[in-house]
This record gives structure tokens, C-alpha cells and sequence, in this order.
């Protein structure tokens, strides 16, 4: 089985320079959707039509996910667009005449795999199968015109008469087919019609002309063949989509203290007994273990949060992809926030605190860490039970090369200390509040860089 | 009158550890909510029937409102679990025989007592009162079987007929009775139906046998017999609570600018135009004075704001109980944010500025102190019309313990400034910017540690 | 033509001690709506009709827009209230003879000047124009009398018999007529009726008498005429005007993660590809260049951002008036944020990055000076590629002066420094981490103000 998606339209109605497969729906790009929703399907390959913005489309699609999913993605481009027919045949090249093919449009992100599965079988092997869907205002969409239950065509909403205007059941835009006949019928179209383009969904009647089954299978969740035309209904969309995650994840057992404001553009794994507070954004891959608690108003980005941490309200992590050096992980018990910074590398122990206003990037803290105020941590290797002081800082950037700063366990940091990198703190030693510190220091001391206090007397401030 | 309340489910639809009258609801426990309002009924004892996590659960509710409320509240334990009948033959020993019987179920949490004082009306002395209401759909629930308008016999779900499945009126889990006749009528239970349990709802049929008066209180509010079966919905019921939460903040005066994106979870007590910005969350006792602004995205817990202050956005406060040394209070006009954080014993006086990354902690501030950039203060005593520099810490932690740093009246402390406490500055002292301080200074003196300033000629920094 | 507006009433159940027509919709008072809306009709005067906290009424909406849409603003004042027909009685000295009037409600904030010209163009003349509105449930409002289509009267609520209590089509308190009848009219007003109030709608009964047509223009959008007595109503008209205003930005092109959650206080003007991602709030004038991208939970007050510049989530922007000196502007591709804060006079050039937990004020960088962790930029000029390191604060206020920081082009300050203003730091010059630096430096220097840095052996931290 081949899938053909159609991705050449421009999206005017979306006004923005972006081609309109590529708007992003939680996250992904709409064709990529599409793609992904192909790759379950077990294609041998997936032939992307594109148009408007053609190369744009075809670097942000190829190799993505076509690859690892087993089907080569290739790509043909319609260039002048001059119908849905057209597009097709663009594709004619790339199809083999054995097997079936799916017709699929990238701006129809929401089409499920089972779904396909369904059409694909009521195609069989030699049927034209149309997915179609009963709406109460069909207007605009193509009528599936039947004689008894037989369908007979489909007719655009511009060549309808009044009688099938009336007509609720429409085309979705998704077909299967042998392609065999798809070529047969593709070389066969023409422009006679009301908008003088080449229609796919002529293709009907010549099925119907040449005694090919034509069947329908009708579904009753328009989310899955809702189109994407303007921002309007992207973000309709976009809503739809994350009402069905905030159910899933709910039915999983995970307890959302709003369905309503939770945004999950990526992948959210979660353990049981994962709460999830209001307003919170999860990005990329992100996994919840046991018991892990979400505070309200975070925004997660790729990370992996242990059972029982517990992240409070405002918390912003970013993390690289999983598995990578730049990967954010949270330890078993970990407590973070709130205000607190998360950024790529962030390798966090069991039990570690990370309060407010401090930012954590591509730094390593051993259990039992803590940097509870007003700090920031960069390339830096934490050893366990340290303590870092309010308002100290990893002096880690020379203006051309970063350093790694290393506090071996037990250390305890002061406030305000200024830590300039390369440096490493001996395990169990001890820095002043306040000292800025050049050079290593030996284990179990105490380390101060600090002027001598001197009070003048009876000193006036400025005053107006 | 006696109150058993059924909490022996395990909530096996939960997908959770936690037994399931334990799951929260506005921050509080499904079952606590049903306690509190039987501890509005003037009941003489609370009776709960516990048996999946019967410890936890018992440990969760026991003490918590029971003796303030003026009535005992007493456990038994249902194990193994054979129906709702042998739920209640459990607090058998514990009933007296005189009074009436309420029976309440620990999974539905918003009913209230004003409806339960109707059923209880009328049950009166001698009747077997049955809480109901009207479903669209019905399925699931136990049908009310009535001939003419007496009521006949409680149906369950699985042992319908079909005819009996076409009726509405269902069932809620809640009803009133004479505690003798309960009795007795626990003892005739047996389990000759489809589930081989023993039915609570089974005493019906024996009332009209007895000729004892069955009638049923139909409410219309479904929000109140509402059970919590699963996370959707419990968080369908939360977002029930909160609209209700909203609607009376809302006749009370208190201005919101989106009564969708507000959570209480316990107290809000508000005085005269207090409004409230979008997506805030309210938990513990929260006071607001009049005239009170609360910016967008505050979190709040436990604090008391007097008339006239204003909390910007992205505010986090978290403070003890209400009346201890833990509760955060904030004077009247003080101006708090955006993005600070007030924690346990913040106690703020009048006209108090604390500002943007500023981190509060069991310290006082006079009238008239501000710390508006970047600093922490913990374990401060601070006097009226102190002004703490930005970047400022108290190292109030030496490992060990906390010491208190105190500023007198008056005290200008410049920016990123150490305080190691224990310490002092006297009255009107200024201490100088980047200066580590450790020991006490003097009223009105100027207090500097300072290293000398040198520059080095055309250094050239690190490049690539 | 004039338009007169009834302004008078206390609004009792609002519950506040704010006269009604001063509460806010969208950032702006209810009046202040219908001022704006009178504005677009070019009239010749607006007079207001004031009553309860008339002071403050007066105050609120004089000057703000009158003068500059060109028309005048005039209030009369009406003590006591005796109804609308007797406040629009205290307008008849400031009504030309000659022209048309238009009757407006100060709590009726969202009619549109579209459908107030349909109506005065409906008026003509020589006619009575109704403004109505069919509702499903008309109880409380003025019920349209008509014989045949013709208007024969409004019936109040209280003098409705039980057949005109039927009639769903209501008199919405806005009305066009020419202004010698409008006179002549109210002077032969009565309180014969149920209230013994001058009622401004027996004008119709007086109008058929006479002879002259009354029209009713009626209108389908309820929210045009809906009037706001009670938070409940003002919510509820928040929450439809937002949702217009999102309607309306997503037609331009806007692409928001969720309509539902945007607030729009003032003006969101957005160029093309522009997104707003979740819980976004806006106030004042804002103006987004091509591109830009507004990350979750952000509030924008008051900013002009260039062409693709990048919010992240959790930033704070505000700004004062566009145009003065205090306005906020963030240059082209510049990155700000997560946890940003930019203060009155923030004035950022091309990719300029703030990055989390820094607060500017009142300072000017460019192009591609950074300030990426945790620090304060207050009364600075910061040139070309400066890098202000983490921690470091510009001590810019001496406690009775604000003092200015200078940092030329190429500038590199380390972390935690105190940068003690006035003070230049002169071009390619480097301050070390944790210096004090009070006076200015030369160029392409390095200059530090730091202790020697001391270790004790073997120190033994305070143990409990």
C-alpha cells in the first residue's frame, strides 16, 4: 500500500507566510501528523504532494520520522495547482500499479490510524472506499450523492443542484483505492466544472461508469476529518485535540485539576498517582514518575521527573532531547521551584532542592544537593549534601570558553560567592559569604576572600 | 441522630494507591467534605465504614474536624466487602436504637446539609426517607420503583427489567431512617441477586412490607449526589465546585476576570472590591481587605492581606496556619510582586514594597520597609522605612542553625550585600554596597568592606 | 446630532463602593466604553448624565478621549434620581433644538457605532428609533407594544399586563429621535405608574399621539445591548468581549494556543505570523512585529516588540505610556525572558537578550548586549555586544538620587559585581567577578575590587 498526502494549497485564509501544513497543532506541524498517522499504517511508502512553499514543506518533513517508521517519504511537486486531480496525478510517477493507495490531505491532521485501517479494508482489493461523515451544515463540502444506498458521485458544493445541497453526508477528503485504477481514472479527468479544475472526487463516476464498487464508510467524530483553513479553526482544532489528551491521560489514572488548561504538545508519560495543577504546558517528551506532583503554571520541556518529586508552581524546564547530554532529569523526591529554572543538561539527584529564582543548566547535583535561593549553576558538578548559598554564582563563561566548576560533597557554598571557573571545592570545605573565589581549595577548609568591615561614624546620606 | 458514612471502596476506576474517598477535591478529601457538612447536621456521632486503606483513610479523617464540630467520630471496618447492606450492618454496634440514621456515601462529596435537613424532615420519626433525582440517563444507577407515588422498591441496575431500566428516577446512596427499624432490617438482607451482595437498597422492599412509609426527596442539583468513580470525574466535579465557588465570590461583590480560571481550595474570605485577576489559585484560609488587587497567575495559601494592597502578577505565597507563628500577613497598601515569594512568618507592615525575585522568610518588616530587586530575607527583623538593597542576602543559615539578622529603623543596606547573621545594624546605619557584614554596627554609621578598586591596562580577555 | 448618556445609577448590586459605570471591562471603565463608542458617531457633544459618586464620575471620563475625537463632553448632574425620563430631563438645557439625539446607557458598554448608524439612520429625521432585541426570557426588561408591525408603546416590566409579559421583544435603553420632540415629550412625563418614576419610555405612548412613526431597529448580538448590574453580568460580558477580541485577532491571522485564554486590556496591534501562546494578558497599547512569538503566561503592558523577537513564557513587561519616555521597546529578534521582567523605559535594541530572573529599568541596551541570569539594570546605557554577568546590580539610587550606570561597547561585567552609579565603565573594559567598582574605568582594561582569597585548614563547621 502506497499514501499520497496533499500538501501543495497555499492556506490564504491562514494569512502568514508559513505554508499551511506546516502550522503547528500541539506542537507538530499539521502534515506531520499526517505522516505520523501514515507510518502506522504499514505503507511501503508515503508520496507527499507539495505546491506553495514546496521546499520549506519538504525540509521540514523529510527524514523525520519516515525513516525510523519503516516507508520512505518522497515527494512530488504540483506546480501550477490546478485541482485535487491534478495533485494526484503528480503522484502518478512514484505509485506502483499493485496494491492500494490511500489519499490523504496534510491539512486533515486529526485522521486516526484505526480509522484508515477501517476504509482501507472496506477498499479490499478492488473497491473505491471514500470516507465520509454526516454534517448539519454541509456547506462547501463535496455531497455523496447515492441511488439507494449505492453511491454515485461526489459533487462540489459549486456544481451542486439545490436537491443535493440539501445532501448532509460529505466527502472527507480521504480515499482508498486500487491503484491501478487510480491511474486509469486519474488519466481521465478534466476541467469542465464550475471552478475549472481538475476534481479527484470525479474519479466517483467513473468507478460507477466502469462497475467498481464504490462504498462509503462513514464515521461520526468530525475532529478526525476536520481541515485546517484558518486560524480559526486551528486553534478550534487545537483545543479538540487536547480535550481527547487531558481524557486520556485521565482514564490512565493521572488527576488533572483542570482538563480545560492543559496544553501537551508532544509525548506526556505518566506513572500512577501523577497530579497535574492548573495551566501547565508540557513540551517534547516529558515522564512523570510515581506519585509526581505538578504545581500550577509550569512549562516542561523534555525531561524525566522521578517518582515522588515535586514540582512547585512557576517552574520552567527546558531540557534537550531524552537521552541526550542536554536531557533534564529530576530525581527520586527531588523538590523544585517554585521560580526555579531547569535549562538543557540539568541532571538532578534523588532528594535534591532547587528553589526560587535559581537556574540550573548543564550541571550535575549528587543527592541530597541543595541551591534553595537566588543562585545559578552552570557547568558545574555537584557533589551530594552540598549546600549552595543564596545568591551565589558559577562564574562559568571567560567571555569565549566555558569552565566547569566541581563542589565535592558536603560543601557548603555562602551567599553571594562569586565561583570563578575552572575551580574545584574541596569535599567538606567551607566558603565564606561573599568571597569570590579564583582557586581550588583543599578539602575540609574554610575559604573567605572577604575586605575588612570598617564603620564610619555619624555618616550623612544623600538627601534632597 | 446518628451519620454513617460508607468509605469502603477501593475505587478500583481511580487507578490510584490512594484509597479513593481520600482523593482531593478543592484540596480537600472526598471524604472530609462529607464530614464537614455532617458535621453541620448535629449529629451525635459520625459513623465511617472503612475497608480498602482503611488505616490511611482513618488516619486522614480522624481528629480533623470531628471534635471542634462537637460530635465523635467513630470507625468500623467492612472487610471483606459484600455489598452496601453489609457496609452498614458494620456500624450496627455502634447505632443506638433511638434517633434516626443518615446514610451517606464517602464518594459523594458536594452534598449539602440544607438538602439533607429536607430529607431528614422527611423521614421525620418514622419514615424510610430515599434521596433521588431525575437522570436523562439513568443507566447504572438504581431505578425508584414506584405504583401510583408510593415508592416500592429500589432496583438496581443489573437486576431491571427492561421496562424498570426506562425509568429516570434514581437512586442517590442517600437516606434517612429510624435506627431501630434500620436494624432490623440489616439482619432480613440476603444476597439473592445478580451482583450475590448484599444491598442496602434491599430495606426498601421490606419497609413496604412492614407498611412503614417510604418517600422519596427529589432534588434537581446533580452537582450534589454527584459520585467520584474516576479522575474524569473528579475533575468534572472540581470544575462543578469551582464555578459554584465563583458564583458566590461573585454575588458577595469580589470582581473576577475569569470565573473559570479561579480555584479555592478552603477558605477565601473577601472583603469589599476585592478583585482578582485571571488563572489564581486560592488554598488554606486566605483573608483579603478591602479594595484588595490580586494580579494574574498569584498562587496564595494561607495569608491574611489587609485593605488596599496590591499582589501583582505571578505572586507565590505560602504560609503557615492562619493565627500562628507560620501565617503570612501583608499590610494594608503594601505592594507585593511581581514574581515574590512570601513564605511561612512573612509578616509585612503597612505600605510595605517587596519586589521582583525577592524571597521572604519568617521576618517582620515595619511600615514603610521595602526590598524591591533580587534578595532574600530570612530569619530579619526589619525596621520601619529600611530600604534593603538589591541582590541583598541574610546568611541566616551557618549550617547548623538560624540566627537572626536585625535592621533598625531607618537602615539603607546597598546592593548585593552579605548580612551574616547573627547581626545588627544600628538605626540609621548604611552599609555600603558588594560589603560582607559580620559583626554589629552602630546607629547612623556608614559600614563598608571593600576591597580596592584596580584596573589593569589593555587586558585582553580570553578569545576563541 | 448629540448623544446623551444616563450615567446616574448607584448600581447597588454591584456590591461596591465604586458608582457602576466606572468598573472595568476589558481595562476600561463601562462609561469610558460608551464614550469611545459616541466618539465614531461624530456628534456634536456627548453629554453625561451623572448622579451617584458623580465627582467621580466626572473625573474619570473628562479629557480622556472628548477632546480629541472632537466633540465635547458635558455632564449634567441628577439629584435626585426619579427615572430616565427625569434624567434625561437634567440634559434638556444643554440640547440644541435643531438635530437629532441619541439616548445611550453608561452600563451598556459593548454597543457598536454600526448599529447605533443603522439605528439614527432608521430615526431619520422625523422618527422615534427603538433599539430592540428579542430574548428568550424577557422578564425585567420594557416589552415592545406594536399593533399590527407598528410600535404603539414599551411596557415596563412592572406595568406589563400578563398577555404584554409574553412578548420577547425588548426595548434595549437606546433610542434616536429628533431633539424638539425629545423636549417637548419629556416635559408632559408623569410617575402615574408602578414604580412613581418619570419613566423616558412613555415618550413612545406620546409619540403615537402625536403622530410620529416609532421605529424599533432590532438587533440579533445580545451583547450589544447587554447592561451590567452585578459582577456576575460583568464577567460574563468580560469573557464575550474577549472572546470577540480573540475572534477578531485570530481573523487577522494570529495564531493563539487557546481563545479562551487571552485577555486584551487596550490595543493588541499584530503583525503578520505573529502566535500567543497560552494565559497571555495584555494592557495598554501593544504592538507585536512580524513574527514575534509570546511564550505561555506572559503580561504585556504598554510595548512595542520588533520583528521576531521571542517572549518566553513567564515574562513581565511594563511599560508606560508608547511614545514617552517610559515606554518599553524590545528590538528586533531580541530573546527575553523566561522569568523576565522590563520596567518602565526599557528600551532593548536588535538581539538583545534578558534572560531569567534580570529586571530593567529606565535603561537602553543595543544591539546584542546581554544580561541572561539573575540581575538589575536600572538608569543604565549599555552598549553594542556588553555582557552584564549573572548577579550584577547597578546601584543606581543613593537613597534620595537615581544615578546613571554607563557601560560602553563591548563591556563585559562578571558576576555579582556592584556597579556604584554614576560610574562609566569605558569600551572593550572587563569588571572581575564580585567587584565593587565605585569609580569609572579606562578603556579595555580589566578592573577588580577583590580580597585575597584565604583557606583555614580543617575548619569544623557549627554541628547541632
Amino acid at each position: 500500500m502506497d499514501v499520497v498526502i496533499m500538501a501543495a494549497g497555499k492556506g490564504t485564509r491562514m494569512k502568514s507566510k508559513l505554508p499551511k501544513v506546516l502550522h503547528l497543532l500541539a506542537g507538530r506541524a499539521l502534515l506531520q501528523h499526517v505522516v505520523d498517522t501514515a507510518a502506522q499504517l504499514s505503507a511501503r511508502q508515503v508520496v507527499v504532494i507539495t505546491g506553495h512553499g514546496a521546499m520549506e514543506v519538504e525540509a521540514a518533513v523529510s527524514g523525520n520520522t519516515g525513516a525510523s517508521a519503516g516507508f520512505d517519504i518522497n515527494f512530488v511537486r504540483q506546480e501550477p495547482q490546478l485541482g485535487t486531480g491534478h495533485a494526484v496525478q503528480q503522484a502518478v510517477p512514484l505509485l506502483r500499479d499493485d496494491g492500494m493507495v490511500v489519499v490523504l490531505s496534510g491539512d486533515v491532521p486529526l485522521i486516526q490510524a484505526a480509522t484508515l485501517r477501517h476504509l482501507i479494508a472496506a477498499a479490499g482489493t478492488d473497491k473505491l472506499a471514500l470516507l465520509t461523515i454526516d454534517f448539519a451544515d454541509p456547506t462547501g463540502y463535496g455531497r455523496i450523492v447515492r441511488r439507494g444506498d449505492v453511491v454515485q458521485a461526489i459533487v462540489e458544493q459549486k456544481d451542486a443542484t439545490p436537491v443535493q445541497r440539501e445532501i448532509t453526508e460529505v466527502y472527507s477528503g480521504i480515499m482508498a483505492l486500487p491503484a491501478r485504477q487510480l491511474k486509469a481514472w486519474l488519466a481521465r479527468l478534466d476541467k469542465q466544472n464550475a471552478q475549472g479544475e481538475y476534481y479527484l472526487t470525479d474519479i466517483v463516476k467513473f468507478a460507477v461508469a466502469d462497475g467498481v464498487p464504490v462504498v462509503a464508510h462513514k464515521i461520526a467524530d468530525a475532529t478526525q476529518v476536520a481541515g485546517v483553513n484558518s486560524p480559526v479553526q486551528l486553534a478550534a482544532l487545537e483545543r479538540a485535540f487536547q480535550s481527547k489528551v487531558a481524557l486520556q491521560l485521565m482514564e490512565q489514572g493521572v488527576r488533572l485539576a483542570d482538563p480545560a488548561r492543559l496544553d501537551v504538545r508532544g509525548q506526556l508519560h505518566c506513572a500512577q498517582d501523577v497530579s497535574i495543577d492548573v495551566n501547565c504546558v508540557f513540551e517534547g517528551v516529558v515522564t512523570l514518575g510515581e506519585g509526581v506532583k505538578i504545581g500550577a503554571n509550569c512549562v516542561i520541556r523534555n525531561a524525566t521527573i522521578a517518582a515522588g518529586a515535586v514540582i512547585h508552581p512557576f517552574t520552567h524546564i527546558e531540557g534537550g532531547q531524552p537521552g541526550s547530554k542536554d536531557a533534564v532529569e529530576v530525581g527520586a523526591g527531588a523538590l523544585i521551584g517554585p521560580f526555579a529554572r531547569l535549562r538543557p543538561g540539568a541532571k538532578l539527584g534523588q532528594a535534591v532542592h532547587i528553589g526560587n529564582f535559581v537556574e540550573v543548566k548543564n550541571s550535575t547535583l549528587a543527592r541530597g544537593a541543595k541551591a534553595n535561593h537566588l543562585a545559578y549553576l552552570g557547568d558545574a558538578t555537584v557533589g551530594e549534601r552540598v549546600n549552595y548559598g543564596a545568591g551565589s554564582i558559577t562564574a562559568n563563561y571567560d567571555g569565549a570558553f566555558k569552565h566547569r566548576t566541581v563542589l565535592e560533597a558536603d560543601v557548603h557554598i555562602g551567599s553571594n560567592c562569586v565561583l570563578i571557573a575552572p575551580l574545584t571545592i574541596g569535599a567538606g570545605g567551607t566558603v565564606g559569604g561573599g568571597s569570590t573565589v579564583t582557586k581550588d581549595t583543599p578539602p575540609g577548609a574554610l575559604t573567605v576572600a572577604r575586605a575588612k568591615q570598617v564603620s564610619i561614624a555619624n555618616w550623612k546620606r544623600p538627601s534632597k
